[in-house]
């Protein structure tokens, strides 16, 4: 009876864990490569799904982010909108407060304005970002402070 | 020993239903309002994240469908990219062979091509829909024919 109870409990057990690692492993879109370009501190991950130009305009990728990393601050000639999927991240406008942003938060980075955005220093988080490209490509400015990062309470 | 055999099972069985439960039922973006326009057949649920403008183009929308769900023969102007985030659905443009689309597929519909998209028989499916907005309204044609529908083999 022992071992019947045993065999019960790890196959109860087996059937716990594994479908629900399977769903939380899921990724609808593939993560991408890891980023090696300039314009960021810490590990961000890209995967592009469309290239915009001009018969199909806008650009569409996947950003996926290490907990604490960042992107320097930028501007979006035709502004930007991201989906957020996954996780928790911050997003700050040039004379504004920066603010947290969720899974599920839809932020729209007006053209021209100076922003970053970044995921939290305790969670990473991951978005869909929708980018029109033929009003001008992304301008890369200065990296975030450490005083700006941290101004998240 | 049969109680306490029933009681490890049970216990086991809610850990199992119970997390895996909230995890599939978790949507991302709210599901929206179910569809009243006279444009398809079946359930489709709409949920506007995004509204595209000349200051900031394309919109963006997250669209749910009931199996068997399908939208009219239609043409968007400035194109379309359906993202989709769940489910099985067939994808036809006017003289080629419908096709069978999935969660993780990304489809981009050209500008100014006859189309349509549905859900399949036996499966719902959900899209985040990208769609450029200045180059005009989507245009609705006729109702896809269950010839047309039933295509896929």
């Amino acid at each position: 009876m022992r071992v019947t109870i045993q065999a019960i409990a790890l196959a109860l057990s087996m059937l716990i864990v594994l479908p629900c690692q399977a769903q939380t492993a899921e990724q609808i879109f593939p993560k991408g490569e890891l980023s090696t370009v300039k314009n960021h501190a810490g590990n961000i991950w890209l995967k592009e799904l469309v290239v915009g130009n001009a018969t199909f305009d806008p650009s569409v990728a996947v950003a996926t982010y290490d907990a604490g990393a960042r992107l320097d601050w930028h501007i979006h000639p035709g502004g930007q909108v991201l989906l957020i999927t996954e996780g928790v991240g911050y997003y700050q406008e040039r004379g504004k407060a920066a603010r947290i942003v969720h899974k599920g938060d839809v932020i729209q980075c007006p053209p021209g304005i100076e922003h970053w955005h970044a995921a939290s220093r305790t969670s990473g988080f991951a978005y869909i970002a929708v980018t029109p490209t033929q009003k001008g490509k992304t301008i890369w400015l200065e990296p975030v402070s450490d005083k700006d990062y941290n101004s998240m309470k």
